[in-house]
């Protein structure tokens, strides 16, 4: 058959959405409504759809907005995951992406879509669980040089507050020193101008935000946020 | 119809080769034997086949065997590259990846097949400088922080020679005592017992090889080969 020389492999999109919930890193589930595995604990993902999607991320954002009621997401392409074994229907290919939002982002919880630490993650059908875990160590590698957990943030915050998202992230303390000095080498941040969080502290502690070309690209170092500086 | 509920999507690879000659850093273009873009110098790719393929990589690695006679070259996946205008015969998805090898594993030249150094390309079809681009990106990124400029070197090296590499790669050149310590770091290279390098210089210098270990997995530091270091 000229142009299709070969039978159609299953195309889709799965998303590991990440964010802090109880000062851990957790990711959203959404209980599948179909075969297979219908019934299911899984990463929210999908066909992509060849009309409406102009990429393999249009479908991601798609699949993301339907599935788990989250719009416009911090949102990178992972890797994609391929093979005749990974789905039961097929040889199937998934464009797999990761995504960072803040706690307050995502939607009231609601049947079928739950938050489980990927520390402690629930078994989970296709090559899920293979998924999360790229997800989670690209996340951690690409935290120790750039602003990438500044995504799981608030639209403002103080230091302390970043630091403490950073070492959720990382899954270790940091010195504050070299925390600070790395977070002036990104030059990421901006600092909102008279306004203070007044918290239980003495002092009132300097709000924070994203700069705004940093919303959407990262900003990035040479040099890692390593625990051990 | 259940199970493809839509029509099918062009399911490809393409691989961005790349090697030092002449002091730079080159892709590996061949020359395109069907429709579209007939008789055009494009990279090395193809249909997945469903029959013959358990991955994208299996797929990749047989198009660098077919296409440009490279086996068992340093390969990762880059990005999948997807959208209904890439390729003229419709939504098409192409799941990427870039090899490196030393110019002595490149079959010698024959038609239909040339190096182009990547900082003078030619026009080249579909999204292919996209994605040329993307893998130079990534290989230069992670040149500061790994062993991967290793894999284009001969098997047996001297430091210097490792040196010049790697300053081909980032297009940099690098501190001599900055560049041995970070190769230190990487704890990626053994000495080859008894092995000296007898060339123009007056002393002879001592032959090395990456250990075994890292031929498929690279060696990471934290920090970088920063060239201002």
């Amino acid at each position: 058959m000229a142009g299709a020389p070969h039978p159609p492999i299953i195309c889709t999109v799965d998303v590991v959405l990440l964010t802090l919930a109880d000062g851990a890193l957790q990711v959203l589930l959404a209980r599948r409504d179909r075969e297979p595995f219908n019934g299911v604990l899984a990463l929210p993902g999908g066909y992509i759809h060849r009309e409406d999607d102009q990429s393999a991320r249009d479908a991601a954002v798609r699949v993301l907005a339907d599935k788990a009621g989250v719009a416009s997401p911090y949102l990178e392409q992972l890797e994609t995951f391929s093979g005749p074994a990974r789905d039961p229907r097929g040889w199937s290919l998934s464009v797999a992406y990761y995504a960072l939002v803040p706690l307050t982002a995502l939607p009231t919880p609601h049947a079928g879509v739950g938050l489980k630490p990927v520390d402690r993650l629930p078994s989970l059908p296709f090559d899920h669980r293979q998924i999360v875990d790229a997800a989670v160590q690209r996340v951690r590698a690409k935290s120790q040089y750039s602003s990438l957990p500044v995504h799981l943030c608030d639209e403002r915050f103080t230091l302390p507050q970043l630091q403490a998202v950073y070492e959720a992230v990382l899954g270790e303390s940091i010195n504050k020193v070299s925390f600070r000095r790395k977070v002036d080498s990104l030059a990421m941040l901006e600092a909102i101008e008279g306004e203070l969080e007044h918290g239980r502290a003495n002092r009132p502690a300097q709000l924070y935000r994203l700069r705004r070309e940093f919303r959407h690209a990262l900003s990035m170092v040479d040099r890692g946020l390593n625990p051990r500086d």
